[in-house]
This record gives structure tokens, C-alpha cells and sequence, in this order.
């Protein structure tokens, strides 16, 4: 029975019962952390072998001594493989450093500062836009924040953005200047990208002649089923548009090999590749080439290698996405207390509260000892108009630690629908 | 004698002497580059321990899990051990990836859009300027000029920049918001800021509240004789008057181990650090951590082991030089047509040649297949008023090639010499 069909007496006795279980929690002196979409020691210890696979001959490479300066956009063995991984061609990628962040920031301070392919600095604009997709990366969010980008929630369904409303604001308010999208594996709504929600962004008609698609796809091959659907590939389907110099690709190996210590790429037109250049030649001489020819002879320069890398780190994470989603199947579902998705790849399960009560769960997780994502986090400035949306990241914990944190995360979710519906 | 105290027919006899001596260089197709000051692959040969010094329980350290996300100010251990190296506590320290240049550039781009610890940011302001000692690092030069910041000359003798000059700039006009300093070693002058010169930055009264020395620390203990001068520590010496908040330090090991894969740094004052920290946590969750524990490993967390390493550097660093200044010391000095510094450390000669012919003497090494780092880079905009200055990087050739290399280099300087002394 559904928890708003209850009498009230019935519902005093549930409320009784979950505060006398939370009560127990607290005794136990909890201290889990699901705050974050963190891989896990195990998951990390898979590219152990990262440590001693390069021997000092390997750096004399393709384009020269990989231990000295130079090369900018990368090492080409390290473009060939990486190239792979987001449907582009080598010369369209650019390799940076350990993290697709600085890549993102650079492409937006660069705008900012200096404006993109000869245009006007947005720093020197009245008013800068940016779409935002949500529930979506806070991350993303904070980036256009700091610049005093005005963020515009877009509502998302399971095939991506609303596109009328992403074709409206793009196609008619020339301040609108980007767009945020994780289109594999949101994060945190784990939805992929349909064909024709990728085809409608590739025939986008900007009103602004330098709006960009800043296309994250950071969970590219970070399946957790058999037969993934994959996103169409967003720059040739942009490129039969005429629209390649529409879009900015991002990606990293943060979640294939070390979260901290990968390597991460920009994939774009080459035309954008030289503007973005224009800003990194004066940043850095070079990126890690080292690094990146440790990748390539991690994975002895074939893509079939990551890809089967990528079956390992499945088989650590899906067990873990089991957990979360039985346990809210078995507690959540009969009470009508909560929706959430339930991914075929990538890092999170988005949970959708009753309204209202999001902050109250996150909080009550939090006195017990299981620090959960700020509720808001993901939505721009950290507002969630409806205070629903809790990231839930399964990655880190081991499935005991999760099994806890879960069931304490159920028991706190009907705790807090329970006191919505009594009013206390 | 002199080559100016040649009579006419001397000197035409000199004259013909080296354009003969020149035409056989030509045929001899040498193909030699001197243009970046880049270790050799022996030196580079020196830290292939880097390469599986690392264990994975190692990074496990004091302060977590280094292949994971977060510290992004860096790991304990590495701050320990690298801030010896520019005579700052750990907790003013905050590591970067592999290029200090990156650390500069975050800088002067977090002053320009959002301001230095709650300053106008520099991009709203009509004018920037920055004081540029000369000749100095051409990449320091990129940065301000993408910026837009209009940069004056500092005329540099063998105690470091012209101190007078300098007060009167910063002390007087609030427009000038930065040097460029390259305290130990400059590049390419080689020079040593005497103890006086150090002082008297720690005690400038700038004009402009947010007035920062750019203090890049590259050569601090690439030492090229017995008993070094160090300089003195400016980050103390300027605790001391009041003027904390006026340094920023750079240093990297970019010349240590990896010229394209060591670890860099930022050390200043806490507020300073917490003022960039604000820009640092959009751009990135963290730097590479593991790279810094792989450093620390290397080096067994000892900096006598890093000084040691670096001995190492000076036996293969110092031969080089020896080809240089001999050479010169031969070919050059009797016939009076150049001036150089004999640099204790670093990776530099900077070669003054009679005015109006270093331009000339680069286009003839070029012709002849050697490649020097183009006249005038050592000047803002690339303009060396006098056209006099060449920078010579000794350390990529091995000693032979250098030893062509110089042996054109010296021929080039005296037919440079002799074409303007004939007006030919």
C-alpha cells in the first residue's frame, strides 16, 4: 500500500517505527561517505600495472623524446587511442592533463577573456547564458558560477533535454552562449542521449554565432549492461550540418584508469582546436607526455583493451548498483515515496523524493553518519526548485558499507514522507 | 687586435677569410637546434627511476588514497619535500601538474577576470601594466602580452634589475600590477639577485594594492659551480616588511626529472593561496597526485637526495658550458666584437653582440643549419631595441655538436661583424 493511502493511525505507528530505527542507527556510530562518484581501491587497483609498464625506451616515441618539452596537443599514439573513445578522428582530439575540468575551464576562460574564433569576449557582454540540462553535474554548474554565467534549468526525460526548449532559448536569445550536456550516462540521471535528441542538437541554428555545445562525455564506455546503446556521434552528425565548430568534446580516463591521474582530451573542429590554442600555447609548454605513453602501453595502444578494461570495472560496479537499486525496489517502491532511474552505465542513481523533502533526507543521513551529496547540487547555484533530487554513488563504499548506507538512505526517505504527510 | 682596429684591407681580407669558412659550413649540411633550453636525453636518462620507483601501496599515503580524487592543493608529502627547494613552509605551498608556466598563467587570468584578493579585476581596469627585467624568459612575455598588458623594459647589470627604476614604477604608478622576475640563474643573463636587490623588492610600497612579484624560482638549485649564491628568501624577507601578500613563487621540477612530466609549484602567503584556491577549485578537483608521490619516491622524500640529483645534472650540465665560454673566450674576445655572461648555474649564456647584428648572426647560424632561439626573444614583444642579445641554450646538443654548433656560432658573430664594419 502506498504510504498516502495510510490512516493516520496507521501512519503514526510507521512514523513510530522508522524514528525507533533511525534512533538504532545513530547508536552505531556510522562514517560512510557516498558524497561523491569516487572508484573504489578495488576498482583503482585494476591499473596497478600502470605503474611499471614503461620502460625508459618507450618515451623515445613516434614524435620524439616524451620526456622533454614540446607537443602541445599530445603525443599521436596517445590521440589514435583516445581518438577511439569519442567517435573522432586523432587530429581532432587534444590531449590535455589529468583532468577534462581544465579543459572545460579553459574553453570558457578563453571565452571570457579573449572570445572564441574572433568573436566578441564574453567578458565584455552584458549578459552570458548558459542551458543547463538538470538534474546535472555540479561541477559544470560551479564553472559558469564563477564566471557569472545566468544558468538556465532545462528539464531532462529519458531521452535527453527538452529539445523544443533547448532549440527555443538557442535559436532566439543570442546571450545564449552554451549548453552543458553529459550525453551518456548523465550524471546523475544515468539517461542516454536518443538519436534524435543528438540529431536536433547537431541541426541547432544559434542566434549566437559563437554558442557551443559542451558535450561531457565522461562515461563514454562506462557500460554496466550487455549491448549499450550508444550516443551518435555528436561532431560528424554537427559536421553534415555545418555546424562543426559548434561543439566541444570532453572526456577522460579518470574513471577507466586513476581518478586522480588519468588523461583527459578536448575533441573538436580543427578550426576550433587552433582557437583553443591561441590560449594553451601561452598556458604550457606541454601537457604530461609521459603519462600519456604510460596509458598507451598500458593498454598497448589497442582501444579492444580499454574496452575490456572497462568489463572489469563492471563487474566491481554493477554488483554495487544492485544494491541500491533492490533495496529501493523493496522499500521504496511499495510505499510510492520516491522515483529513480535506474542506468545502464556510468557513476549514479538519481533518486527523486517526494517534493519538499530532499534536504530533510540528506540531512537525516547525515546526523546517522552516511554524507550523501548536498540535495541541490545538482541544479545551477545549487537550487533544487523542487527539492527532490539526491544523487546517490554507489562507487565507492564496498557492498556491505552500501548495503548500510542504503538501508539507513530508505529508512530516512520514509521517515521524512512520513513527517511531510503528519505535517511535524 | 680588435676587429674595429682592422685597417680597410685587413679587414677585407678578414672578411672574405670567413665567407669561405662560412660557404664550407653550408655544404657540411649540419642540422643542429639550440632554440629552448632543454635538457639532453642523458640528463633525462638521470630520473628513469621515476619510471618504477612506484609501488601501488605506496599510494596509500598520510593523507588517503593518491589515485583517487581530491587534495587539491597537493599531497603532504610532496609539499614537505619541494618546499625546501624555495625556502617556504609546506603549508605555503601548492602543487601543480607539470608546468609552472600553468601556475603563472592561472594567476595573471584569476586577476584579470575576478581579481587578486578582492581587487578590481585587472581586465576591467584601462591599463595594465608589468615590469619586465631584460633580457628575460619569452614565455613570461606571452602570457602578459595575450593579456593585453603593456610591458616596459628593466635594464638588468649583474646584482639583478635596475632597483631604481623599479621603485619609481611600482611605487609611483598604480597601473603597474606585476614583474617578472627569474631571481637565481636568470634566463638567459644567468645572473644571481644580490641580497640588496632581494631586500629591497621585499620592501617596495606599490602603488597598486595588488601589486604582485611574479618570483619564477625555475633554476633555484641548478647550481654549475662549488659553494653556489643562493638568493635570499624572498617570502620571509618580505614577511618581514609587512608585504607578504606581494610575492608569488614558482618553481617546478620541470628541470630536475622531466622537462614535459615533473611537478610544479605555487608558494605564497595563505590569503594568496586561498585567494587562487577560489579559481583552482573550478578548474580542477585535483592535480596529478600520483605523479607527486612518484617524485617523493624517487627522491626518498630527502631533498639532499633531490640536491644530490642534481650534481649528477652539473656533471653533464658543466662540459657544455665549458664549449661555450671557451669558445667564445678564443674566437671572440681578442677581436672585441661580443660581450657574455658566465653563468654558476642554470641552463643559459646570454650573448651580446655589436648593436644591429644579432638578427643578422641568427639568420646566418639558420642558414647554415643551426638553429638559435630567434633574436630578440628575450625582450617583451620580441623587440630587443639594440638587436645585441642571443640567448645560447648548451645543454640539448652533445658536447660535439656544440661544439660545431659554436664553432659556426663564432664564425657568424665575426662575419656579422666584419659585413657591418665593410657596410657591405
Amino acid at each position: 500500500m502506498e504510504l498516502r493511502s495510510y490512516s493516520k493511525a496507521e501512519l503514526t505507528a510507521f512514523y513510530d517505527e522508522c524514528k525507533a530505527a533511525y534512533a538504532d542507527y545513530q547508536a552505531q556510530g556510522l562514517k560512510l561517505d557516498m558524497s561523491r562518484g569516487k572508484p573504489s581501491p578495488a576498482q583503482l587497483d585494476l591499473s596497478a600495472g600502470l605503474l611499471d609498464c614503461l620502460k625508459n625506451e618507450d618515451l623515445k616515441g613516434e614524435a620524439g623524446d616524451y620526456r622533454n618539452y614540446g607537443l602541445l596537443d599530445g603525443i599521436p599514439e596517445a590521440k589514435r587511442l583516445f581518438a577511439q573513445m569519442v567517435a573522432v578522428e586523432p587530429d581532432e582530439v587534444f590531449l590535455f592533463g589529468n583532468a577534462s575540468l581544465q579543459a572545460m575551464y579553459m574553453c570558457i576562460a578563453k571565452a571570457f577573456s579573449h572570445g572564441l574564433m574572433g568573436h566578441t569576449p564574453w567578458g565584455q557582454l552584458e549578459k552570458v547564458k548558459f542551458l543547463c540540462p538538470v538534474p546535472g553535474y555540479d561541477r559544470h554548474f560551479r564553472i559558469t558560477e564563477y564566471f557569472g554565467v545566468e544558468m538556465i534549468n532545462i528539464p531532462t526525460d529519458e531521452n535527453g533535454p527538452d529539445m523544443d526548449l533547448v532549440e527555443e532559448y538557442v535559436q532566439n536569445d543570442p546571450a545564449v552562449k552554451g549548453i552543458w550536456c553529459v550525453p551518456q550516462y548523465s550524471n546523475p540521471s544515468g539517461i542516454v542521449y536518443s538519436d534524435e535528441v543528438v540529431k536536433r542538437f547537431a541541426a541547432l541554428k544559434p542566434a549566437a554565432p559563437d554558442f557551443r555545445i559542451f558535450w561531457d562525455n565522461a562515461y563514454c564506455i562506462h557500460h554496466l549492461c550487455d549491448d549499450p546503446k550508444v550516443i551518435l556521434p555528436i561532431l560528424s552528425e554537427a559536421r553534415k550540418q555545418g555546424n562543426e565548430d559548434m561543439v566541444y568534446i570532453f572526456a577522460s580516463t579518470a574513471k577507466v584508469t586513476y581518478a586522480g591521474a588519468g588523461v583527459s582530451l578536448l575533441a573538436a573542429s580543427k578550426a576550433n582546436l587552433a582557437d583553443m590554442t591561441q590560449a594553451l600555447t601561452c598556458f604550457t609548454i606541454s601537457f604530461d607526455k609521459v603519462n600519456q605513453m604510460r596509458h598507451v602501453k598500458f593498454f598497448d595502444g589497442k582501444f579492444e583493451n580499454v574496452a575490456a578494461h572497462m568489463e572489469k570495472q563492471r563487474e566491481l560496479l554493477e554488483p554495487k548498483f544492485a544494491v541500491v537499486l533492490d533495496t529501493l525496489a523493496r522499500e521504496i517502491r511499495p510505499l510510492g515515496i520516491g522515483e529513480w532511474t535506474e542506468p545502464k552505465g556510468g557513476y549514479f542513481v538519481s533518486f527523486n523524493a517526494p517534493a519538499g523533502c530532499a534536504k530533510r533526507i540528506v540531512a537525516l543521513c547525515k546526523e546517522a553518519g552516511v554524507v550523501l551529496t548536498g540535495a541541490g547540487a545538482a541544479f545551477p547555484y545549487g537550487k533544487d526548485p523542487e527539492d527532490r533530487n539526491i544523487r546517490i554513488a554507489p562507487s565507492y563504499p564496498s557492498e556491505e558499507e552500501l548495503q548500510k548506507a542504503m538501508d539507513l538512505f530508505v529508512l530516512c526517505v520514509k521517515l521524512a514522507a512520513a513527517e511531510q504527510l503528519l505535517n511535524v
